[in-house]
């Protein structure tokens, strides 16, 4: 199918067939994930793909036991990693400077690139895609799991398989709400609520606000979703995970 | 075109035509782009759409004066975002708590899947696109030439337009260098030299070594391209811009 009409459809799938991929398949889509551009061709990410059931059941709980983990046959966790570079650099007199949170922001773009490029390519074949944002939040247990060394950090999650459901596509903000001509024009109280209004009377999403009991569509966001202190809690977590795979050091 | 195809087909391009891209070509790009997953469908990203001259001049120095950003009719910058989302949440009588290093992670993400997006819908138009990695050498100056306020961060930047060059293919690791079965599985001096060494026979990359007068590609890197001086002053920046827009706190 046309590229454009692949990016346009999408929607994230959350329930899959047991059936697997294919070996094929599966390299097909991983080919296509690694022409993603890269910072100076360095391919500072590695892509772990896991199917066995026991680490699968491990993996669980690290995405706060969405079902979609046990379910999907194949778990890919796209991970930021200089280890394999760095590796290189000192078996050819080459000294690497890359523990330093930059370089962490490098690795984490490449490994994202190849993680969109891969969940297109899955949809193109007709797959299905979910990304699993617990991945950041749960950083440490993922590492411990798929045996990450040092200078490696999973930075998102995508579970793949065929479909077995074909939800509505969800709604998104107008264009104009998130491009902006030129240079930033700020929001106005105006404008956020003409960008927020049609979100905000979609009627799941008023069952929503009702469903939890609040106000407004944004305080369950605020109050449930994402909230302030996981936010911290997480945060002070993922740090800890930065100093302990060296991408962050002691000037912090 | 298949949207398979286009992923196996990319190139980086550095040289276009004079050419714009239509109005409603590029809504389509953009469209598109903005179809990608997003965390809990906050959309915590903007797009900056730059066109004008004189502010691609402005920031051409940003970008290290890479050709492209002054030559393509067209720079997108793509920005983590929570500004918009919290202004938002403080209309709505919502207390946000998104001032935080795993919020910034989480914007970062969703602005990177949205980027890749529009990068395969451009060249699914024959449109060719390159990736500026400078985004985030230089935020500072990017914030001051595009307004962006708090709680907007750069993280990357296409150049966009059409193509007026046909650039080989660069190569890539082979797949299994990049890709884990089930879990990690560390590599070995052998294993360095075997996944390395197409990269480093290829005659370019070997002239490459010769012209800079060093004894390995990965010097190359090291010594000149992605040194750990420069790898560190621009940490330094970085961390300063993460907390000029709000990001990380002193708890740090």
């Amino acid at each position: 199918m046309e590229a454009l009409e692949i990016l346009l459809k999408h929607r994230t799938i959350r329930k899959y067939k047991s059936e697997t991929v294919p070996d094929n398949l599966m390299e097909k889509l991983l080919k296509a994930g690694i022409r993603a551009s890269t910072t100076g061709n360095m391919q500072v990410y590695s892509i772990i793909h896991t199917s066995d059931p026991q680490i699968k059941q491990k993996l669980a709980p690290a995405h706060f036991n969405q079902p979609m983990v046990l379910q999907a046959p194949h778990i890919l966790t796209f991970c930021a990693d200089f280890n394999r570079f760095k590796r290189w650099c000192c078996q050819r007199n080459a000294e690497p400077g890359y523990d330093n949170f930059l370089s962490f922001m490098t690795a984490a773009i490449d490994a994202l690139l190849v993680a969109q490029n891969v969940a297109v390519a899955a949809e193109s074949e007709g797959l299905g895609i979910c990304y699993l944002g617990t991945t950041l939040y749960n950083a440490d247990a993922i590492i411990e799991i798929l045996k990450l060394p040092r200078g490696v950090v999973p930075i998102t999650t995508l579970t793949l398989g065929w479909p077995a459901e074909q939800p509505e596509q969800v709604e998104r903000l107008p264009l104009d709400a998130v491009v902006h001509d030129q240079v930033y024009r700020d929001y106005t109280p105006e404008s956020i609520d003409r960008y927020y209004s049609e979100k905000e009377h979609l009627e799941a999403n008023q069952k929503f606000v009702q469903e939890n009991k609040k106000t407004s569509l944004a305080q369950v966001f605020t109050d449930i979703r994402y909230k302030k202190a996981d936010n911290e809690y997480f945060t002070e977590k993922l740090l800890a995970v930065l100093k302990n795979q060296g991408y962050i050091n002691t000037s912090l």
